[in-house]
């Protein structure tokens, strides 16, 4: 659809005037001019911070296909359902994820409240970074330990409020840049990108729910009822006649690998038609939303290939972020791979 | 705001002509367009089939006051949250829960295939409408092999495809109606107008999640991912190259009594502001929404008084639905207590 900005009105003056009789007349008149505006818009490149090639290209032709009410592909707004991944995909990850940074920063507001808690071996193991040691044994025992200790025992409001402290304080060791500062520009633009034509963006992400929700609406415009992760129950009690909900590490549900599509049936209730995810956890979310979907659907892989603006990693990442058998399978089933240093003209988000 | 609609375009005319000469006249006009439009339906009673009275007052009063930009009491969009429980709130839940008649049916279907399920003491009872038997002991050991029969052991797509057929064919014992006809008008028009002033609008259930999915959105107009009910993990597989998720009865997290504001923390992730139910099991949901919330919040209680035309109900309901403790507590806390009998000129969703 094309439209003239300089001409006379009259290519659509005649019909405009002969409408303006009847409140019907005046609903169709609006609706005519409201489809004329976003053509507009959309007529400026959706994603600048993508370059030209095959990869900004696939994801361009994906949302122009289930867009084109003409088209077989066509996608009713109510399933366009778009899952990302976030660490990894949305920020960085590296050296260590965001929510390390935050665990080992409330560990030592612990341990200077309570100085006994230093003594306690996966404490120091945390304290000195030998995550290795954390994530010995098959239950992660001291990873949980570590984690109850920083995410549970208070209740939601005073665990709100420690997060919020910390993203006013966090600068990344690399990049001296803020939390906002360490989201991808060109994710941030796909995630409008998404949302301008109807998509319902969700976080399916193995980090916790309740972390992620204090910041994702600031960040990235996604509303904490749209962020699946690994989550734990609360308690609710009535404490002095107030409601309050304290945090507990019971009936711990960890949203990665093959819990994503779990979590995603649980949470969200329908299969989405497209995912993003940077590693191996993200596998199985891609496998769920591209393989036999009656809708057509999109898969993409960030690859982390730019050690010099930001990281390059796959088998051997900084964090969890492996990347071995999920790169493998998207020949297979047509997931587009993103090389950050190829396809992303900026990295983080306003650094241009 | 007034609109004549029968006089000539001239009032605005003028000034459209001189707006079609520049794009930032044509959104002009759309946006003053798409002020009139509103404005002309919001002068419709948003509630028709509630009697004027207290209890509708106190909604409109509600959503007037914290939708008035010039107010203090003034909520913002994001924090319009409202919460419906479902069974006896959103509609009847008598003789029995609609979901138990969907229970009924598919064990009569699991009995036909396997005939040997008959001699199953708890399958025995739940055909015999014993549903004192499936309730006795501490864990309701009964109740749950009932809903493992027929709510697990199948695919998320067998699962759904089951309740549609019997969605299909239900109707109810007393009133011949469908499921869609079963919802109680005045609450259908409430959702609605909440949702022309921009809630959210949530089910938190004790029902099942995976249930209640299949059809909320076509009957209530309430996407999957805003219902929160009981619920299990799926186990996700690729079977012959497919993606399957299986249900399972592992991790069940019941949302009733102080379920509810956990349920609520879990999938919303933000307090609301309004809340609406019927029962016992609904008084934690309301004390969360109403107690000490920093904004103007509401709570309402759905009274079954109406024996003629519905159900007369508190103490000793047909089901679950009890009113005791709630009920007491409606006045300490300001809730309002709708009478059914009183307050609602229809009751069934289309019966007029």
């Amino acid at each position: 659809m094309t439209y003239t900005s300089t001409g006379s009105p009259g290519s659509i003056g005649g019909a405009t005037r002969s409408y303006m009789g009847s409140d019907d007349g005046m609903k169709t008149l609006a609706t005519l001019l409201l489809l004329l505006i976003p053509s507009l818009v959309l007529a400026e490149d959706p994603l600048p911070s993508w370059n030209e090639g095959p990869a900004k290209q696939s994801i361009i032709d994906f949302v122009e296909k289930v867009t084109d009410k003409n088209s077989d592909s066509y996608v009713p707004i109510y399933d366009r359902v778009a899952v990302f991944d976030n660490d990894g995909t949305l920020w960085c990850e590296a050296p260590l994820p965001m929510q390390v940074y935050y665990v080992l920063a409330e560990l030592k507001i612990k341990v200077a409240q309570d100085p006994t808690l230093a003594e306690k071996p996966m404490v120091k193991a945390a304290l000195a970074g030998d995550f290795e040691k954390l994530l010995q044994g098959t239950h992660y025992d001291g990873l949980v330990e570590i984690i109850g200790l920083t995410h549970a025992g208070m209740t939601t409001t005073e665990y709100d409020a420690a997060v919020k402290a910390w993203v006013k304080t966090f600068r990344h060791p690399r990049f001296d840049r803020t939390l906002a500062g360490m989201t991808y520009q060109p994710m941030q633009e796909l995630l409008r990108y998404l949302r301008a034509n109807d998509f319902q963006t969700f976080i399916v992400s193995g980090g916790g729910a309740d972390f992620m929700r204090v910041f994702a609406y600031r960040i990235y415009g996604i509303p904490t009822n749209q962020i699946v992760g690994t989550n734990t129950l609360t308690k609710f009690e009535l404490v002095d006649g107030k409601p309050v909900l304290m945090k507990t590490m019971e009936h711990m549900f960890v949203d990665d690998k093959a819990g994503k599509p779990v979590g995603i049936h649980q949470f969200i209730g329908r299969r989405p038609i497209a995912a993003f995810g940077n590693s191996d956890g993200d596998q199985q979310m891609l496998e769920y939303t591209t393989i036999d979907n009656p809708y057509p659907s999109f898969g993409l892989l960030v690859h982390h290939t730019d050690a010099k603006r930001a990281y390059a990693y796959d088998s051997h990442p900084p964090s969890s972020g492996k990347l071995v058998t999920a790169l493998e399978a998207a020949p297979k089933y047509g997931w587009t791979v993103v090389s950050m240093k190829d396809d992303w003209k900026t990295i983080f988000f306003g650094s241009e």
